[in-house]
């Protein structure tokens, strides 16, 4: 067959991989925002049934005759090409593996679960998540084994989220910002400690929604393309490509706050999806490339810039307007004080910036336990809140604020999390070079994020997934992965702050 | 093959039929709530994919071959099944009359004159909508050719809409109509004319959101099941199943009885397609049979329920705590008779009860001259204000509040619009029936719907597809349809309304 031929019908096969994933993406995005609470049973027929067309589609000895002709021509195709096929084998190769009827019962099993999830963060009752999770691990495990069975399953599962990472990289990762972060918070807790009052009152979720906007705007997302919503928990979802880009956040009355840097964090996810080359749209190469580096960005625009001094500065004035009652009591040095209080906590999402990586650290224990076999599911909350007691020095009163806080076991993903924590070291590393060539300070101050979002765009975001998460974060800092540069910021922002 | 493998065989077609449906509705759902504005042309990818897959599963030599070795041995299939198959194999046979290529490019040209409609009616721009209505109009009749070539091409589908329906039909079911309405207006205008400026002032949104839930649950909808979301333009869908059903609305700050009275007739919508019998769930008996039996429900809530007088005294508290200081000036009455003005009118959706068969009548006119080739697409809005000034005597001041009003055409339902005043009609004489064994008024006045909607369900919701809707209506009537019910409901009520 001639190779242009081969070619088209790469990017039909992509086109509909991308409609079944725009489907199933749909799917489960009304089932967070809108649809109504007894429906899950009936939306996951259809999604099971999704799932079966989209796993055929995957597995086809069509599919698999084209890409194993693609890949011994592979001479034949441009860069870009090449690593969509090899994506695509990699895909299809896994996906063989797993036994078709299994795949599709996880998927069903994991639509049951984020809804009883739901309910036993509501009703604070573990109890009626245990089941599930404790089914979620057990397959992850075996799926881990029908992947690579010559892989330990969590290092499996680690690598599968970050490329390259493995429990052996990251406890020593881990062992560093620990080793690193008790003791500056130590240093905090003995100095005058900040007021964060200002962050607490009423606050009407209209005006809360009127800030959303104005934030997403001034962050420079597009929103005739990145629509808002509200869940449960915060996340971000490309609909079908990066052309169809949603958001949600969780309003708070008495802590605007708490979805203000929801929003800001989900927004920059949404940037770095939405700045895929144009081309990339319905195949393989479209959106972040993995969870690492999209942390890297949602916690670039969260932290780094959201929480700086002039950040807060800019965006004072806009607050003043929206809740002037209760922001004339305030300075933007408040609020800049307020958004930094350094202090451990019992929720991840709402954790500073210093107490955040202990919280991950958390997590990552208990799943690297539960997944060696060394933990029972059902040891969980007990383990959780002794390790928050060891780690952050706090009293877990309740599973809801405790064990059953995150959305992101019910959904399957064992192994995220610690993308949080390289996330925040990368975008510290992704910082310094950038501040090689364009002045990140001033042009925050002014409100003008362009040059900040040309740079991650020329840098990161146009290149989706052509390149290794590896790859692309050595081409875009310049050097290795250095959890140096992380630190260095942290202590140095917070011994301004706290007078250290 | 056992008639058993058979059989599971069929009901594993139905659900994997209805799983491509849920997936098209969710995304023209979103679209039409919650999508970011430039995000059509992605949608359209997606949904062209899906139509194909769609249509490729509807038309494949497996379908076929185990429809018609169904078919063949009919005698061992219940009532149920016989009908599955029969509906299944005429729709299969349809799609197979019709190109691919051509359904699909059908199904893109909608999706598009779909986002253009809404453009062209909120900029009041016929010309840039101009150009896909032709197309749609082209198509429609080149369909009823391939269709049904012995047919005339209005003819063929006003009877999709309402099996047993056609221009012969309708003309004289219109000009019965017109022939008592007409008279009946001109007896109006002599009288002294009602006041309905109640329905006119300022009204929160958020208020609005709480009286739509409270009409949902007082007309017994399970809001487990239905949910509401607003667009321009209100509708009632259900995704996958009747177990999900989703309602719109738009809410006008100056006038609450607009949402209101849409949120009444979109639940009679949704309370018909949630009323099918449970099992009958993702297969083609489930929802709603026709359009105008459809109508017949929606327009039954909205007007002979909702616009009684009972009606308005038992909701006219809950409008007073709603709105106080508004409501504080006026009576349950005063609500009654605003509800209840007769006036023609620009837009058929806000019609009162009397003048709507009118607005019909308008569209149903231009349908049959456009699709008889008497008349241009572009000659339309020419006609469309004639027809105003004559049928109704109103003036039309621009095509936004003219042809472009409706969201119909647009969305290829060309021989829709009559079904409304069908179901009108249909809705007296049903009412008539159930009067037989329900004291409706006591009900009402009580704000007990149970007696109400038991009998609707007993009589017509829980059969879903099972019967042709002209059966069905027989069924439940007790009686042919007779239009005379339909007058004789509209003389009594405006002559005690207007002491004619």
């Amino acid at each position: 067959m001639e190779i242009k031929e081969l070619k088209e019908q790469l990017y039909a096969l992509q086109k509909k991989m991308a409609a079944y994933s725009h489907a199933l993406g749909l799917l489960s995005y009304d089932g967070e925002t809108t649809a109504p609470s007894a429906t899950v049973e009936n939306r996951e027929v259809t999604m099971a049934i999704l799932n079966e067309e989209s796993y055929k589609l995957t597995t086809s000895k069509k599919t698999i005759e084209l890409l194993e002709e693609l890949d011994r021509r592979k001479e034949e195709l441009n860069e870009q090409e090449k690593r969509m096929v090899y994506l695509l084998l990699k895909n299809q190769r896994d996906m063989q593996k797993v036994p078709m009827d299994e795949y599709i019962a996880f998927q069903s099993l994991l639509v049951q679960s984020g809804a009883v999830w739901h309910e036993a963060k509501e009703k604070n009752d573990w109890k009626i998540f245990e089941p599930y999770l404790e089914q979620i691990f057990t397959t992850i495990k075996k799926f881990a084994g029908y992947l690579d069975p010559s892989k330990d399953p969590y290092d499996y599962w680690l690598n599968e989220f970050e490329d390259g990472t493995s429990r052996a990289m990251l406890d020593e990762f881990f062992e560093k910002l620990r080793s690193h972060i008790v003791p500056l918070l130590k240093k905090i807790e003995s100095k005058p400690q900040v007021d964060d009052s200002m962050r607490y009152g009423h606050f009407d979720v209209h005006k809360q929604e009127e800030l959303s906007e104005y934030l997403m705007e001034l962050e420079g997302l597009d929103l005739s393309h990145v629509g808002i919503s509200t869940t449960e928990h915060p996340f971000t979802t490309s609909l079908g490509s990066h052309l169809d880009e949603r958001i949600t956040t969780h309003y708070q009355e008495n802590d605007f706050a708490s979805s203000m840097f929801s929003v800001i964090h989900e927004g920059g996810h949404a940037l770095y999806d939405t700045g895929s080359r144009k081309e990339y749209a319905f195949t393989v190469l479209d959106g972040g490339v993995s969870m690492g580096i999209h942390e890297s960005q949602s916690r670039f625009y969260e932290n780094i810039i959201g929480r700086s001094k002039e950040f807060c500065e800019y965006v004072f004035p806009k607050l003043k307007e929206l809740f002037p009652e209760h922001m004339d009591k305030y300075t933007a040095n408040d609020f800049y004080l307020a958004m930094n209080k350094a202090e451990p906590s019992l929720i991840r999402t709402e954790a500073d910036e210093l107490t955040y990586a202990l919280h991950i650290m958390v997590r990552y224990e208990i799943e690297k336990k539960v997944m060696a076999g060394e933990m029972k599911v059902s040891e969980i909350p007990c383990e959780w809140n002794r390790l928050y007691k060891e780690y952050l020095g706090v009293d877990v009163p309740n599973d809801k604020e405790g064990c059953l806080q995150d959305t992101h076991w019910s959904g399957g993903a064992i192994g995220y999390f610690p993308s949080y924590a390289l996330g925040s070291a990368y975008g510290a590393q992704f910082l310094s070079k950038m501040k090689e060539s364009v002045d990140v300070d001033k042009c925050v101050k002014e409100g003008n994020f362009k040059p900040i979002n040309d740079w991650n765009k020329e840098h990161i975001w146009q290149f989706g997934c052509l390149y290794k998460p590896g790859e692309l974060f050595e081409k875009a800092a310049g050097d290795k992965f250095n959890a140096d540069y992380f630190i260095k910021y942290l202590e140095d922002k917070y011994t301004e702050i706290y007078k250290l």
